[in-house]
């Protein structure tokens, strides 16, 4: 969907002309009161489900969530996806045209806020013809961005599941994303963003930048297992090759990664991430940030995430609870670390089915109270 | 200290003529039963503790917990810092001339394990004319020579300290290093280890190396307390350069890592971390490689370190128990991570005193007993 008139983002800089891709699943219901929109995390995209008709491979990446009779039923909701402002998925990003310059824009796409996301994300919203959304979900990053929507947009969500998310980073998950971006910074074919010029891509940072990012979505716990101490070949080489099987893994992530993700678009998710801190214009307090919040709230947190552990989804139930709004918490006890939030945990989904069954159950009463009206 | 015999490796390989840098502190008593080895760990070095008479900014790593009527007495006790073979502080090196090529090693310098790095200091320690060691200590990678001494060495081991320390690296170590090491490895800089000769350094892979690596030394609390979401300017950039004082404080650390520390030894040195596991030859079983060490044992580890948490401790202080070795074990509660074994703890160091007390006391035992013998 293209849009004309210029966004103001938060950096108080602005994009002249932009467009934003997305994908629906489903079907919208005449009131158009089943939409429920899906916010995506560092790497993915608007394809959260499914597969393409000439493309059977590359399959949504939330499609153990979403789809006919899943979790997220698109039986009943109409869901959408949407790449973000930024992103390398077809949104508009770094490598496409800057209509001042008629280059690529590279280094200079301003950076974006997980709030200038929402407000895009707001404009298709309601040129879809839809004023109030069932419910925005998403994990990480897309639990701050569905966080961020019950602020900003408090008539138009009616429900807010935010997965393995927090309202703020650690000064650890600070530290991981600048050394990512300082390995992309600094790799010489990084040429200070512009590249695409060279016909070169920042490769080797942005391994480094994936690996050190996965290292952060797996627990100690998963990667022991999974892992271990096992060996490549069964014995050292007493080289800086491979020897252990997590080493070979995470170079193989990273390399596939560097294939397919644009460098740009890494750094801008990263700031993303790091400046959101909707308690900030608060004075710190987050209670104060969800006071017009009107969302019916819904938090889960995994035991081993590390990245975002369940403090910190705690302390935004803590808020929640304090500025008197309506939440359910859960706890999972599950051992994948960060990454739960993508996986099929039986626990994880049956919760989110019964939350989801109550949400269409509170349409289809509203559905019959108007009729009757 | 220069050795002309060839030392053999784990690897097979051999290195025929070397030197070890080391440095004294106190005087070796008659009987020369009051020596301490203390092993360092990934940057350190021989130099342990004191200043240089021509240099009184360069502080020993360690000068808070080794020196005249501090927690390691030299008043008492004769303490010897040795650097590791394959290190930057002196001790043969990738920098130094291979005798084979008349060129620096480079990256043709072999891989070295901490039992390498053992047999090495077992040679200088005979030379000293020391048959046996007061104690061999030494934290994190110096915990794991510790280790690695009472199982080679068992008569020349008297009491073995190990803090912070681990019997093996788990899958998560593993990753962070060889992170670390794909940064170097990949910085066009490093050519191939070749680096010398180029007149470069691979300053961006090992400024990258160093930022993870001191993620992992700090725990989430004390960044948190330290650096929290401090901005440097108090308010965002909207660019990549510095936001945020953990950014600033990182950036600083790797930099000025990058511009002492060796790469190649960088490299070596994180391998000798992933490869040391005494158990594996013996099936897995540590209590098993434990069996003929005559040591007596103190394990230190700090609540908040999970680069070697308190459970890496426990699990060798459990193999040591079943295999009936005489063990003191200590878990403190530290907020510091890692770090805290370097960090002038109270109870920490007033636990190591009264260690070194019975230490010393058992020397002056002897001593009398030989006397009246």
């Amino acid at each position: 969907m293209h849009f004309a008139d210029p966004l103001i983002l938060q950096s108080g800089e602005s994009i002249a002309d932009y467009s934003l891709m997305y994908e629906t699943y489903g079907t919208l219901n005449a009131d158009k009161s089943n939409a429920v929109l899906v916010c995506h995390a560092l790497n993915a995209s608007h394809h959260v489900a499914g597969v393409y008709a000439d493309n059977s491979n590359k399959i949504g990446w939330w499609d153990n969530m979403v789809g006919p009779g899943k979790t997220l039923d698109t039986d009943r909701f109409f869901v959408i996806g949407i790449n973000n402002l930024g992103s390398c998925f077809g949104s508009t990003g770094p490598m496409h045209t800057n209509p001042q310059t008629g280059k690529p824009y590279g280094a200079d796409f301003p950076v974006v806020t997980v709030e200038d996301w929402v407000n895009a994300q707001a404009r298709l919203i309601a040129a879809l013809g839809i004023t109030q959304l069932a419910a925005v979900m998403g994990g990480s990053l897309g639990g701050m961005q569905a966080l961020s929507w019950s602020m900003l947009y408090p008539d138009r969500v009616r429900n807010c599941v935010v997965i393995a998310a927090t309202d703020k980073l650690s000064a650890q998950n600070i530290a991981f994303n600048d050394v990512a971006r300082q390995a992309i910074l600094t790799d010489p074919d990084f040429h200070g963003g512009d590249f695409y010029a060279h016909g070169v891509v920042p490769k080797r940072g942005l391994t480094v930048a994936r690996m050190i990012g996965h290292i952060t979505y797996l627990s100690n716990d998963v990667m022991a297992e999974k892992f271990g101490r096992e060996l490549r070949t069964g014995k050292y080489q007493y080289d800086f090759g491979v020897d252990f099987e997590i080493e070979s893994y995470l170079r193989y992530q990273g390399e596939k990664f560097s294939e397919y993700f644009d460098a740009n678009t890494y750094l801008l998710i990263t700031k993303a991430l790091d400046y959101f801190d909707p308690a900030a214009s608060h004075g710190g307090d987050l209670a104060k940030a969800f006071e017009n919040v009107t969302a019916r709230f819904l938090l889960v947190s995994f035991t081993t995430d590390w990245r975002f552990s369940p403090e910190c989804s705690r302390a935004v139930v803590q808020a929640l609870l304090q500025s008197r709004r309506d939440v359910t918490y859960a706890e999972v006890d599950a051992p994948h670390g960060h990454d739960a939030f993508l996986l099929d945990d039986v626990r994880y989904h049956k919760l989110l089915r019964a939350w989801y069954d109550r949400v269409y159950d509170d349409i289809a009463t509203r559905v019959q109270v108007e009729v009757k009206a």
